[in-house]
């Protein structure tokens, strides 16, 4: 059995880090989710999903790596084409992914402790995105 | 209900970038799918699949961009030990990845506007690569 | 129709990593898996699941690497709120990732012949690590 459905995200432009783990949840409790796979699949390409403990000192840290590994302001050719500021936000987004499959127990994404589903906006105005997300269970009396 | 497909593709070598999404689009029309999930599996240490607006700036800053991260020449262990040239080519496929997986809605990927799902070869020379395309469905009258 | 199981993984600290593959394709086995998708989720938000070679050489070069992405001794605001030294570790794993989908085929992982599915330490001591394992298989006869 498998059901899907959207979250839209509103972002306030880059390295708006947002914690979408609650809204996942409460998408899982709807669908009546016991056990199963949730796959969440966002519909960008200059932001992208991934899991980091949510504090704040990590939110900080962690667009400063990105900025190492694809600084904003290096020479990019789809920069001189199209001059929307925006080629580090690509690259960042095909560097750190869209996908992601979480195990569902019990009715609850199985995350670890500190483990938080986050969406990373990497492009530099605000936008609005939207997460597939996914269960597929068990299809019986489940 | 799964169904299980591969599809080749031939690579012209180091930093290839192939746009495969037609392709997995036709397997899973051939495959019937309406609605569920497309695993895709690159069968590979040397390159990788990720997800990039396939336009001709971005697909020469993505290559340049793993350049800074796993540059081509850096002292490797691997290299020392094989001298096959391909240590950075490893290096990038791990951090890139081979695995993702994508929503099927309508019997069509479910890829945001911009979205293509690329194979990027990093091997240094030409490569045929294997991608196993699974789809999952809801078992019943699908 | 889905099984979850989990992995126990006890690690050497920093740098450790551990092929896993053996041990996922055992509970493959025990689950009498035949066709079909194996999950994997490692809990966590200081270490990573990826695929790599295990060639001695590679094993050395990719701790190199995400030296460059994530230096450990770069300045990091989580470390300067929390001083566990391991800012590095969260940044690698938020990087790499801890979800991974592989295809089954004829009961076993459909590896590429050089692919190992590594869990790569990046904390700063010994960890027990819990990597999650479900195979998604087709509900009926199989």
């Amino acid at each position: 059995m498998i059901r899907t459905e959207k979250l839209e995200v509103r972002t306030k432009g880059e390295n708006d880090i947002i914690n979408i783990t609650q809204k996942v949840d409460s998408i899982l409790q709807k669908l009546g989710a016991k056990e199963g796979i949730a796959n969440l699949f966002l519909q960008s390409t200059t932001s992208a999903l991934t899991i980091i403990e949510y504090e704040e000192g990590l939110l900080t840290d962690f667009p400063r790596t990105l900025e190492r590994l694809a600084p904003k302001n290096a020479p990019y050719e789809h920069e001189k084409a199209w001059g929307d500021g925006n080629a580090h936000s690509h690259m960042r987004s095909s560097l750190i992914g869209v996908s992601m499959t979480v195990p569902v127990i019990d009715g609850r994404l199985a995350l670890g402790q500190w483990q938080s589903i986050v969406l990373t906006e990497f492009d530099v105005r605000p936008r609005k995105r939207t997460v597939i997300v996914q269960f597929v269970s068990s299809s019986s009396t489940e």
